[in-house]
C-alpha cells in the first residue's frame, strides 16, 4: 500500500529538523530522525556513534570504494539506509528527515518532497542559539557541511542535492520563519 | 515607503501566470503581467508587439551589444523595465509576474519571491489545453523557452534563473495543483 510520506531535506542550520517535527505534530504522524540512526546501527552492526560520524562527513573511504571496488563502511550503511527508510515508510504515513529519503522512496509511496534553506547569517545565528555553541559558525563551515551533504547525495543517488526541480516545495526558513514553514507543510499534506 | 510585493517567476507552461492572478484575487491586490508590456512599450517608444517579441526570445542583437558597446533594443527595454517595475511597486502592494522583478526590487521593498515549476509532461499538457495549441509542445521547445528566460535573466542580472536559493518559496504546480499554489502564496503573504 502506498503511504503519504513527507521527506524533508535541509541545509545545515536551517531548522529543517525542527520544522519537520512541528509539521508532524500538526498533522499527527510520526517524524523519523534520530530513530533512523538507531535502526541503521542495528541493521549495519556498526555502533550508533560510528554511523552518525560516517553519514555526517565526507570520507576518503568513499572514494576508496570506487577505485578498489570493495564496499566501504559507508556503502554498507547506505544499503542498510535504503532498507530502514523503506521499512519506516511501509509502516505508515510519516515525515522523514534527510537521509536521501526523497530518492529512496521515489515511485514507492505518495511523497511530498520538501527542501528547507536559509541564508548563512540566519543559519549561523540559529546554530549558536539552538545548539548552544560558543563560537558563531563561519560561512566556510556552513558551506563545508552543505558540500558534505551534497557529496553524499551525489555519491549514492547520482543526482544533485538542492536542485529545485527535485522538490515539490522549497522554503526559505530564514525569511518565512520556522512555524510558517511547518504550517505550509501541513497545508500541503 | 516599502510595499509588500510578491514576485512570481515561472517555467514556461507551469501555470505561474494563472497562479499569480488567483493569489492576487485571494489577497485582494493587483496582479501585473500584460500591463507591464504596455508600460514598457510606452516607456521605450517601441510597439507592444515588438516589446513582446523582444523579451520573449533570445536575440543575437543582445550579443551585438556586448561586442559593439552600443545599446541594443533589448538594452533599451531593460532600462525601461527597471523603471516600470519600480513604479508599479511604488504604487502599492501587488503581484508581479516575471520580468526579473525579484532582482529589480531586491532591497527596495518587502518582497516574497516565488518560483513555479513543473515537469515537462504537465507543462506540455497545460499548454495544449489552456492555449488551445494543436500540437503538443516537444520537450525541446519547452527547454528552449526555459533557456531563453534563463539567458535573459543571466544577461541582465548576472545571476542564475531558477536557483533555489534566490526564492523564498518554490512550488511544483504539476504535483500540488494550481489552486493549492495560489493558496500557499496567500497564506505566506
Amino acid at each position: 500500500m502506498k503511504n503519504r510520506i513527507v521527506t524533508v531535506s535541509r541545509e545545515f542550520g536551517s531548522g529543517g529538523r525542527t520544522i519537520a517535527r512541528k509539521a508532524a505534530d500538526l498533522i499527527g504522524i510520526p517524524c523519523y530522525d534520530q530513530e533512523i540512526i538507531t535502526n541503521l546501527a542495528r541493521e549495519s552492526k556498526f555502533t550508533e556513534d560510528f554511523v552518525s560520524a560516517e553519514i555526517e562527513n565526507v570520507h576518503s573511504t568513499w572514494f576508496a570504494g570506487f577505485t578498489t571496488g570493495i564496499p566501504t563502511p559507508s556503502d554498507t550503511i547506505w544499503v542498510a539506509q535504503c532498507k530502514v527508510i523503506k521499512e519506516l515508510a511501509e509502516k505508515g504515513s510519516c515525515i522523514i528527515v534527510g537521509r536521501c529519503a526523497d530518492y529512496i522512496l521515489r515511485g514507492l509511496h505518495d511523497c511530498l518532497n520538501v527542501f528547507i534553506h536559509a541564508d548563512y547569517e540566519f543559519r549561523a545565528k540559529r546554530i549558536t542559539e539552538v545548539y548552544g555553541e560558543n563560537e558563531v559558525p563561519t560561512i566556510r563551515r556552513l558551506k563545508e557541511k552543505d558540500k558534505s551533504r551534497a557529496a553524499y547525495y551525489l555519491n549514492y543517488t547520482d543526482e544533485t542535492w538542492g536542485l529545485l526541480r527535485n522538490y515539490d516545495v522549497t522554503l526559505n526558513s530564514g525569511v518565512l520563519g520556522i512555524d510558517k514553514c511547518a504550517e505550509v507543510i501541513r497545508s500541503l499534506y
